[in-house]
């Protein structure tokens, strides 16, 4: 109370700035501020959507943060998986502060600082569950929960306008695999002392119910595996679900199958997660896949990458017969552990029916269970804290909007629950809330090694490319005398096969000639107008006669020297 | 039995041949073939898959029909969808024979056949239910059937080999919303006297059950409108399926709303169904969607399409604010009457998010029955029929080999049932079946007005274009003394923006520059491989720069005259 009557009349609330993930799923990173101090939630990436062609990242705009750099306390992370830790490397190269994270994630996030050489220059600090980090005005408590990947921490973000609880992505999950239960006598005990808002994980408030153990899919695994025990098991899941991979570890042990990891982030998550014990791999289980030829099919268990379908991928590798090192063979069993993320259900689609007819037995249902809350448990968590705000997070608008909804069932009144866009600037206290400015953000593309250096125009013309192609029209003109001393020539590529079109293309070249000579007969100079006639008559005429937009390209060459 | 003696050692069996629709879904199209007379089912398109940038429509390449063209009687066509019509319009360019068809079924061929101006030189005959049609050594019987498009038939192809019978896409429906149900007496009748084969419908042969009546949609959506009479309802549905339009209209008039239809393929067929009478509008119903705004909001209803996300679709139009008639507000209720088709997930659910930002209720689920057969259905086929041979039809791989594993457990042996791919000669008679031969098959792919001129070449350099852009170096050369009369110059297109990267482009001008003197002094008059010197160096540079690998296209002009 002190502090703020010290302050005056300057408003000392808290401002929550999400810096992405509310307008896509992905590139999760939320700002909160309060006077001289700001700490930044998750620093995640997102994949690509279709039409960014070439794009291998999508990564947050932080010029905000940027801008007050000497307010940056540092990152504080919820848990491992790319969208909430994926931007890391490339952001701390602008912005420098430490790192809090729990064991596994840090472990995680250290396989990428080596990866960009940002080892020693990054401050990092592994947090156990229950303790808290002092970070200028805030002090960061870790909360255990669970979710699909080990040692996910909700925060409780205490500042001196009052306490902020953020979920992270979690499930309530009684009998976990790895560790303990999601400490809900914590989240219980902070809402007994009053929360200001809660940020609750979104992904699966539209679906009714309570989202099952993670250890319910281990009895189907272990079920699998009794009905197929004179077949190989090939089983594909997310290379971070340490506790699936465990538990298909565990039913491979049982059976005394050897197993076989492949997939690069298979094999590093898995070394990784043994590493730092949170993974249990009995002795003599693991062998490396060129040991694969000295057992039976029927003692061999081969656990891979590739269960979204992604073509680069062990399993998709293997489906198109394109994998180096393991064939698919008429007998072998193959399981999706995982269900498609929205946009997959094609690719998965394919992967499955290229592996049919091989003739393998295909098994992709009910061997999955989500690592999202559901509405139960979401009204569980609502109910222990209590909060005075709701700001529901991490899912599509459709699903903040059916949380909104489930807070408004709890009681909460309408103005106090907000759905926020990235950029807004929402300021908390007490006596009031809302939303009260604007920061800019973006997505900033990473193409290859640029960071940034892919924009709209370059997009376009990618996109331009894709659809119809390119036509090249190039001639050298003698700039004293006026006269053309070469061409005009037309080059294509992905317009049209030319050898199809060599009367198009011919036609074509004469047009441009004519159009060329006319603009010099003018006595025209002027290169650009030479190029504009050249660009609107070619189009004019491509269009007539095919229903195609090439990209027209004119390129003229001075030769006066 | 007399013909088979006379015709000696030939072998009189049946061939079926798929041309297309067995490897994907889309482009179905089957030859059956008997001695001197060919008929064809159906003639589909598909869609171009998402690594055939810019092609708009793929049909199936019919060079077995064209080699055989005296042979070729007929197409009989099942139903109206485009993956079983929609390849016609470009065919009959080529095959120029009559096409068989129920009265809608015709109706709708008849609007693409005006399109492309083939009303005058194409014979058509509209068949009706029960009727048999006489084409060489076969006879086609159309059976009435029940599907998510009115006037769908089955046919049972009559041969001096035996019978087929081939379901096209079908649903068992007792209470079809127009017309009769499904002729199940007639399977049973064609059964008793022998079926030689079933090609039976396979698209929903994973699902346990019986699929729903289209009636039971109508309840949902006179539910709806019960529930939101004080707002505008905007409904999105299929086009083609003229039962779900019907029942909206019936809620519609129940509710004494008037109704506009908007997005041209829904205007199209509404047209079209109307004027055949399969389609019952109450007077005064049907409003302009200029009239829109001479009613209050909660008396009007908007049929559109875009029910797939499709992004040129009025309703996807509505959503980002590009509909020039039509802007969504805050009390908006929207119902997606669909679900989803496979691949086309995160564009309905960009949709869907766009509308709720808007403010709109958006209703997406339970509003919509499929079309085709569940298992419980096409087990009742199979036990009408009693066919010798199982032939699964229509479906991704996975589902005519779900429909493999129902026929077997319904007592056909495996060693009859075939699961074929498009180009298989499938020879079938009471004696023997089997595979005995392929014929030329593939995709013919349309691009504006071009059908077929767009092949690999073409669309590899398209993706090629789309990931990395292209770098054009174009110089003018004198080939008279060996000398650079200009450049070299680079224009870059797509691969990253230039004011970002003048140094990058700089270097690699001064590299390409070394590279052509290099080659001029040591006498290269080979232009070929001082374009594959530019190349090599220039990618291997750009690559090291960037890990991108745009394509590079070296263009030498000549100034000898």
């Amino acid at each position: 109370m002190k502090r703020k009557e010290k302050e005056g009349s300057r408003a000392s609330s808290l401002r929550i700035i999400p810096l992405g993930g509310l307008e896509q799923i992905g590139m999760n990173i939320t700002a909160f501020e309060y006077e001289d101090s700001i700490i930044v939630v998750d620093c995640g990436l997102s994949f690509p959507a279709d039409d960014m062609l070439g794009i291998d990242l999508v990564i947050p705009d932080v010029t905000y943060l940027k801008e007050h750099l000497d307010k940056v306390k540092g990152f504080v992370i919820t848990h491992g998986h790319e969208d909430h830790i994926g931007a890391l490397p490339y952001v701390l190269k602008e912005i420098n502060v430490p790192i809090y994270a729990t064991r596994l994630t840090m472990g995680i996030i250290e396989n990428k600082l080596r990866e960009h050489e940002l080892m020693k220059v990054t401050k990092r600090k592994v947090v156990k569950f229950g303790q808290s980090i002092n970070l200028g005005q805030f002090r960061v408590e870790y909360i255990k929960t669970n979710h699909s990947i080990v040692d996910a921490a909700a925060l409780a973000i205490y500042s001196p306008a009052g306490t902020v609880v953020h979920t992270g992505d979690f499930k309530v999950d009684y009998t976990p695999v790895f560790g303990d239960a999601i400490d809900l006598g914590r989240f219980a005990e902070i809402g007994r002392k009053g929360v200001l808002a809660l940020m609750c994980d979104s992904t699966n408030a539209e679906r009714p119910g309570f989202t099952l153990s993670e250890r319910t899919v281990g009895k189907t695994i272990d079920t699998i595996f009794q009905e197929h025990k004179d077949t190989r098991i090939i089983i594909a899941t997310f290379a971070s679900n340490v506790d699936r991979v465990q538990q298909i570890i565990n039913s491979a042990y049982r059976f005394g199958r050897k197993v076989v990891v492949e997939g690069r982030s298979m094999v590093s998550i898995i070394e990784t997660a043994s590493a730092l014990e949170c993974l249990n791999i009995p002795e003599n289980t693991l062998i490396d896949i060129e040991q694969l030829k000295n057992y039976p099919d029927e003692q061999t268990v081969i656990i891979t990458t590739g269960s979204q379908g992604e073509s680069m991928a062990a399993l998709s590798r293997m489906a198109n017969s394109t994998h180096r090192k393991i064939s698919i063979k008429p007998n072998d069993t193959i399981i999706f552990s995982s269900n498609p993320i929205p946009g997959n259900e094609k690719a998965v689609t394919n992967v499955i029916n290229e592996l049919l007819m091989k003739g393998a037995d295909v098994i992709f249902q009910d061997v999955h269970v989500s690592g999202h809350a559901c509405q139960e448990e979401i009204k569980l968590i609502y109910t222990l804290t209590r909060p005075k705000y709701a700001i529901p997070v991490h899912g599509e608008y459709k699903h903040l909007k059916a949380q909104a909804k489930l807070a408004a069932e709890l009681g909460i009144p309408k103005e106090r629950i907000f759905i926020v866009s990235s950029g807004d600037v929402l300021e908390l206290s007490e006596e009031k809330a809302g939303v009260t400015g604007r920061v800019a953000v973006g997505e900033v593309l990473v193409d290859g090694l640029g960071v940034g250096d892919v924009g709209n125009v370059v997009l376009r013309d990618r996109q331009h490319l894709a659809e119809d192609g390119i036509m090249i029209v190039v001639m050298a003109l003698d700039s004293y005398s006026g006269q053309l001393a070469s061409g005009p020539e037309i080059v294509s590529r992905g317009f049209v096969y030319v050898r199809e079109s060599d009367e198009l293309m011919a036609e074509a070249r004469e047009l441009v000639s004519a159009q060329v000579l006319r603009c010099l007969d003018r006595n025209v100079t002027d290169w650009g107008k030479i190029k504009a006639t050249i660009k609107d008559s070619l189009s004019e005429f491509v269009w007539k006669k095919t229903k195609r937009r090439p990209m027209i390209l004119p390129i003229i060459m001075d030769v006066k020297d």
